[in-house]
């Protein structure tokens, strides 16, 4: 079964998808051959080389597809790009295939011959590119698909043997080269084949191309916040179990192991108070103090004379039988004596009791608080800054404990604009404080994660290729947050840098929501990247709305804890609504009837950190699109996420 | 107007209050005198010398009393010891009114031989003490009435002068010494009188007497955990204000003063997206690009040339005159040119904008975010881990900021019993681990407080004394935390050290609430100590209760702020009732229908450190008196301190 994803080329239809014709017609030729293919997937692009060849890249590196179909852009418009995008991908480029297309096309119409498509081999994909029309399309896909089963069996290679192809048959395609177009070819643009196979087109702009060939739009899909959790969530690495010592330093790791009591708490038989301990005696009465019991003292291995007391104070274990434990408050001396030091001591004392006293009264037993074997904590507890998980670890004597290791977070700034007000004393120009270092290593230290400051770094890309890399290698960061460069301007940076300079992945570079849409995320192996909007709102939402769910996780939080906790709130004003959903900075608290209320921080615009102070919440406002109402209004309760305490 | 505080001194009446019948006969009397006397207060205690001498001492320093009243203690029964409590008290004796109140006695009853009163002057105070029989009392204080107001105005001495006391008469005081037993005597018991005045006796044990000798009660009165906060509160010392710099080092900080922006943000009109600057013109259209302006330039002293349009990049100035600025995502290159570097540059846009444009699209203007003079935080906001704060104060440019100062904690365990895990492997005898020092640190360092960790001390008087000394003259230490030693035992230090050997204040020494009962604070002029007991889920819920809340006052919080936050949270479960108001700990998260409900976090022994893990609440129950149930049922609303995040 060969797996086909058709990709619409339009800048029509990419702005309203309900004008496309294309994709029913060629779904119904592909269902009539179910046998043999199946529809995958579907895209619809604008007439951008940048987005074709980005799109088609996607396609072939992150799905499991056979056969790219593109249809539209081969005419003779101004804006008919698609051969000159589709050709560069090409490994191997299949004039007969192209030939056969035209050919067949001709014999329909002579206006076939204004036609000028492409086709060919990328890594085990075959890419073939149709014209725009519905009709055109399918006729000549339906020319070719006699001979396409066969062509898709020698793509595929010997890994992957489709049905009814002879191992004979794939070995005549390793010495069987189709194609004339063979490396060593000048390419046209930024394909950066290896001989190991084809190294894909990045979505991010070849910063050694003219600022003319930019994208005008950004390549990157735009995904949902959802999404973009649930890609987080898939990418981040399995974190590392490492041994700590107890003490104020574990504060927000997360314990990954059961831990179980090896002692019992109390490791004796103790007293509740300060008081004395008694036999099964009647009382009120008078009797003889036979001996004291401190705390630390070893007289549970003595015992209790029968008829006399012993004075024992709060903790101290108490003698062998011993019934329970006096008070003090219930007692007179009655006569003292001096002992052989010389120190005045109680003699007699009278308990002075008139309720009946239970075996046990004022006595802890053994393991009573804790019991050997007992389960104490176990593998995925966090540490809080409360203070009983390490009252509790401390409790049973226990010295280290295995928990996740934490990531380390290197905190860069970037943009030639942005400036350290400890270095220089005013702006000029197109200046601006930097605010979002300092704020986001506020938000990283006062989460317990430990920071490592980068500094800024200049809209120059070998400038942040190195201090990415230094990072990385020499600073012993496991994750970057950088802020700017992530919009479409040709200063941005950052995407072309984490794909070509570093070979990196992208795994999101647009969310739909306000503010923070730019926000990207990436990797390289074992270590992450977030570029985050420059604007200081927009960094500090996304900052709490991903990152720190990031940093969670990595730290060994569950795939259902890693999240911030989110309460519903009763909305304590009218909220207009954006059509992206937005997260608006909300002050939340608890109203006289017991329910959560919240109101907004004032102005929500990105570039306004001012609305991130006091804000403790972030509000899940849904976009307006498919609302009633662009107003929500006041008393609806909506979801939000908590940031900060109540 | 003389002011007179009436102390009931009997071990009946100190258990059941309702069987004293002396308070209101004497009040009668005193009523009759309402010209001369008011009644300002009473006590009543048990047979006790150290209550009586302590409670007197508490009266006579605290309030501004004239006359102290005692009743009861003065025959020949064994519990009798109100004359051997009160004698070591007094400056200057007055056999004189003893014997008035002994005569007119015995013209009533010859039994009035078997009474031993006392009185005399306690600095300022006149301390008499009568019988425990109204009748009796009544009479002898009728019989010293008529001289009583002189002795009176004689004690006061000149520093306040009641009415119809001429200035002349008050002179004879001064060369009139009433007693003869005046300094150079030998004392009983611990009495510390100085050459300037009484020092007043202290409630805690005399270190240097008999174990026999000790209270068998606590001598400090039991206090609502409402007056705890108030004393606490009345007690914190001013926070001194310190310039620090703007940084993560600031979370937990209360800023001291209004600050105002010196700076407009933005600076200068800045472009939000990627785009082109535009006149006000009609589109769509192309226009030729006659420049570029990226962020850092100094485009804004640049002119728009009439129909031309200028590259900016997010956050860039505009050039001046531009009416609107267009996103790239709208526009085409529709032609390029080569520029002077032989870099291929746009020449001609489309503008494919069919929309009417508004003048200032996509323009911030200067101040927008946040204005020249606007207050940007006020006095007593708090630096938070959001932020939020961070970056508002980093994006004017500010470096320093003045804050109040912090307090340093230092954290010491006592008790001989107490094992530092480090130190050794097993436990013998009646030892326990420390689990109060580290879970403490923890919970002060977690907000965001410097600790100063003083260790376990032994329990030896003098040892913890010059810990204490070392902690707040070499260690900088501004407020100690000590668990342990809190209870009734002759090994509980803290008490008699810091009113002793350290010449501080106890403030209270009780609080009726469970746990924490013998819950401490005291103070040593500008210096605080707390107390907290030894079982570890006592002193992680007294410390929530109150040395967070004295941390938060002392670190700037105001007055209506320095609690923790509480909630109303519906009760998952049914709870018992305790005769003490309880803090039980809880689980408190939100439920599906949006209100927060509280969970128990099992067994509540105040021993079980175990109580306050998963704990991110106190539950505030009611003490079960006046409450129609011991059970308070599932459902019901109550306060709860949230002390984590839900």
């Amino acid at each position: 079964m060969f797996r086909v994803h058709l990709i619409i080329v339009s800048d029509t239809c990419s702005k309203d998808p309900s004008k496309d014709r294309v994709i029913p017609a060629v779904s119904e030729i592909i269902n009539l051959r179910s046998d043999e293919y199946v529809l995958k997937g579907t895209s619809i692009i604008p007439d951008e080389k940048t987005f074709i060849q980005s799109e088609i890249s996607s396609v072939a590196r992150d799905s499991k597809i056979d056969l790219i179909i593109t249809s539209g852009g081969t005419g003779f418009g101004v804006r008919d790009v698609t051969p000159e995008a589709v050709a560069p991908l090409l490994d191997r480029q299949a004039p007969g295939l192209v030939q056969m297309m035209i050919q067949e096309s001709l014999k329909i119409t002579p206006m076939a011959a204004l036609s000028r498509p492409v086709a060919g081999v990328m890594g085990k994909c075959i890419v073939i590119t149709l014209p725009g029309s519905p009709k055109g399309a399918c006729e000549n896909l339906t020319s070719i698909f006699p001979i396409l089963s066969h062509a898709l069996s020698l793509a595929c290679g010997s890994s992957a043997t489709p049905h009814g192809v002879s191992q004979k048959l794939q070995n005549v395609n390793s010495s069987h080269d189709v194609g004339h177009h063979k490396h060593n070819h000048p390419h046209n643009g930024a394909c950066e084949h290896s001989h190991k196979g084809p190294k894909f087109y990045n979505r991010s702009n070849d910063l050694s191309r003219p600022v003319t060939e930019r994208a005008r739009q950004s390549p990157y899909p735009m995904i949902s916040v959802d999404e973009a959790l649930d890609v987080i969530n898939a990418t981040v690495p399995t974190p590392r179990v490492e041994e700590r010592n107890i003490d104020q330093t574990l504060i927000g790791y997360v314990i990954a192991e059961n831990i179980y009591s090896t002692v019992n708490v109390p490791g004796y038989r103790a007293s509740i108070v300060d008081g004395y301990a008694v036999g099964n005696y009647s009382f009120p009465n008078t009797y003889d103090v036979s001996d004291i019991s401190h705390a630390n003292s070893l007289a549970s291995s003595t015992r209790l004379e029968s008829n006399t007391i012993v004075r024992v104070t709060t903790g101290a274990p108490v003698p062998n039988g011993t019934f329970a434990v006096i008070p003090v408050e219930s007692t007179y001396v009655e006569s003292s004596r001096v002992d052989s030091n010389g120190k005045e001591e109680e003699a007699r004392v009278f308990i002075d009791v008139d309720e009946i006293v239970k075996e046990g009264d004022n006595i802890r037993e053994p393991g009573s608080d804790v019991e050997i074997n007992d389960l104490i904590l176990s593998e995925g507890t966090e540490i809080t800054a409360v203070g009983g998980e390490i009252g509790l670890l401390s409790s049973v004597g226990l010295r280290t404990v295995n928990v996740y290791r934490k990531p380390i977070i290197g905190i860069m700034s970037t943009g030639d604009e942005v400036v350290d007000p400890s270095s220089c004393s005013s702006l000029i120009g197109g200046q601006v404080w930097d605010s979002n270092r300092p704020s986001l290593i506020t938000a990283c230290k006062g989460n317990n994660f430990e920071v490592v400051d980068l500094g800024i770094v200049e809209d120059v890309a070998n400038r942040l290729e190195s201090s990415i890399r230094q990072a990385y290698s020499k600073r012993g960061v496991d994750i970057i947050i950088t802020t700017g460069g992530v919009s479409m301007g040709e200063l941005d940076l950052l995407k072309p840098t984490i794909e070509r300079a570093l070979n990196g992945i992208i795994h999101f570079g647009r969310v739909a929501m306000k503010p923070g849409k730019p926000t990207t995320f990436g990797s390289f192996g074992n270590k992450l990247i977030f570029g985050l909007p420059g604007n200081p709102a927009s960094a500090l939402v996304t900052f709490h709305l991903f990152v720190l769910p990031c940093l969670r996780l990595w730290s060994g939080r569950s795939k259902n804890r890693y999240k911030l906790p989110t309460v519903k709130v009763k909305l304590g004003e009218a909220f207009y609504l954006d059509p992206r959903p937005e997260y608006q900075r909300a002050k939340i608290l608890q109203n006289d009837d017991g329910c959560l209320i919240a109101y907004s921080t004032g102005r929500q615009r990105s570039s306004r950190v001012g609305s991130m102070y006091t804000a403790n919440g972030l509000l899940c406002l849904p976009s307006s699109t498919n609302q009633s109402s662009p107003i929500l209004p006041e008393g609806n309760v909506i979801e939000a996420i908590m940031i900060g305490p109540l």
